[in-house]
């Protein structure tokens, strides 16, 4: 990953963007050769306006979120030299420049100057995700069917509530996550919320929030509340199966479709320093 | 179109069925050779279920959609055979088996024995459509980027309810809708509301009711009702529009995306023929 630039050594200013993406059709936030993702094709448009880079303008995103993932409340930062904000010319709204370059499954809502210290990723205090369902209670709209899951049977919310509060708070979610390298799953998972939204026909929204989440948490703890919605597991084997640590639990991580990045919190200013170096120096944080 | 079938004749059994459908990648309801259609979709599935046939089926729905247009509460007859119901042996459940041949875009909600006298399109009392537009104000969602109008600039919806009250009632509609031959525009418009919808960002849905519409017509008076919003119009030029029968007015047709038929209204049983007969009798329905 690229280190931050002090703006006093090199003369580069830090930018805050607030994005949203639908990414059915991408194959995830992060740049890869040959492949559509909302990094790369962000990057294009930027390239555009503000010349080649070779450092990707040094960005850093809140949640790196996998293929087929959504974000309604996306935060990046990018560094970008005197130069090439002279680029803009007169007409310094890049939020539209951007937009009228970009598909439209994004859309670039803000872009300011930071605050000083902030880092889109390392800096973020929490992350908030909201995964949507439709079930045989609900129905399946066809006009959202990229943005939830379907299952033909009904969810039990109750059950699925209880199970949920046996994650609340601070675990080692390896159970729950896919495993990397020289990284812990250990995460406080501070909100876990199921309810039927009435305004959206009875969809069933499952809402997360934690100060990060380890790679594929989200997908696999709605894995496990889905199970035991249907009827075929018990909030008692999803406590068993975080205890455990281990993988073999025959939970199964569900499809990306329903899932969007909602929230990215920051600390006041005068914490941004303060609370950047807390998570650099915790863990490798994932999405 | 194909004449509807006595059941008292040939054995034919009149089925009424209720789907919806995302209709972005379609080029519109009705079957085109050459063409990916819902029609033409739905049709290759049910010629799986119940065999092929030489008269679609008898089809014939209450909406022809046009391309891009979407569905939330479409409803169709097919008339089926005794030969044909046998076919779908023990399971009869054909909502689940069409959905399972069909794309996510298309979705069956029901599929029963259609009263007596019913007819789909003709003998529908009414249709309601909702036209789904984001503004400035509510800002653009890209996870709704395939069902709702975007506009750059902030719309007034008094000003465009305003405008929407010169339309209310039975009036001939030339001026609003795409010329066909041996046809009249002439509809009664009873509902056509204005209203920022609040649990869904603010997004402006605009609701339009009639016994029927004529071809382009819910997009003609969107066009119409959006540049009136945008301060480019007053409510007198569309009511001088309207009178005038002419399209020579300036106002555009607005693109299919944010269009969505959500309602079909049919007469109580006791009034399925008298219905029927009407329709047929007055003029040839568009969608």
């Amino acid at each position: 990953m690229n280190q931050a630039v002090d703006p006093k050594v090199d003369g580069l200013i830090r930018f805050r963007m607030d994005l949203s993406y639908e990414g059915s059709d991408f194959a995830g936030w992060a740049k890869q050769p040959g492949l559509k993702t909302i990094q790369g094709t962000l990057l294009d448009a930027l390239e555009l306006i503000f010349g080649k880079t070779v450092d990707d303008f040094a960005m850093r995103v809140a949640g790196r979120t996998d293929a087929g993932v959504h974000a309604e409340a996306q935060v990046i930062h990018l560094d970008l030299s005197v130069g090439q904000l002279k680029r803009l010319g007169r007409s310094d709204n890049v939020p539209a420049k951007l937009n009228s370059l970009l598909p439209r499954e994004i859309r670039i809502k803000t872009f300011e100057k930071a605050p000083k210290d902030f880092d889109a990723r390392f800096a973020a205090s929490f992350r908030r995700y909201k995964y949507t369902i439709a079930d045989s209670v609900s129905g399946w709209n066809p006009l959202f069917s990229r943005t939830r899951l379907w299952v033909t049977y009904e969810l039990d919310t109750k059950a699925m509530q209880l199970a949920a509060n046996e994650l609340l708070g601070l675990h080692d979610f390896a159970a729950f996550s896919k495993p990397k390298a020289n990284a812990t799953a250990i995460r406080e998972l501070k909100l876990l919320k199921i309810s039927r939204n009435k305004s959206l026909g009875n969809v069933i929204e499952i809402e997360l929030k934690a100060d990060a989440f380890a790679h594929n948490m989200v997908r696999s703890i709605v894995g496990a509340l889905v199970k035991v919605g249907a009827g075929k597991a018990t909030p008692k084997d999803v406590a068993k199966a975080l205890k455990s640590k281990h993988r073999g639990h025959g939970f199964k991580v569900v499809g990306p479709e329903g899932l969007s990045l909602v929230e990215v919190g920051y600390p006041a200013n005068k914490d941004m320093a303060k609370q950047r170096a807390k998570a650099r120096n915790m863990r490798s944080l994932g999405d």
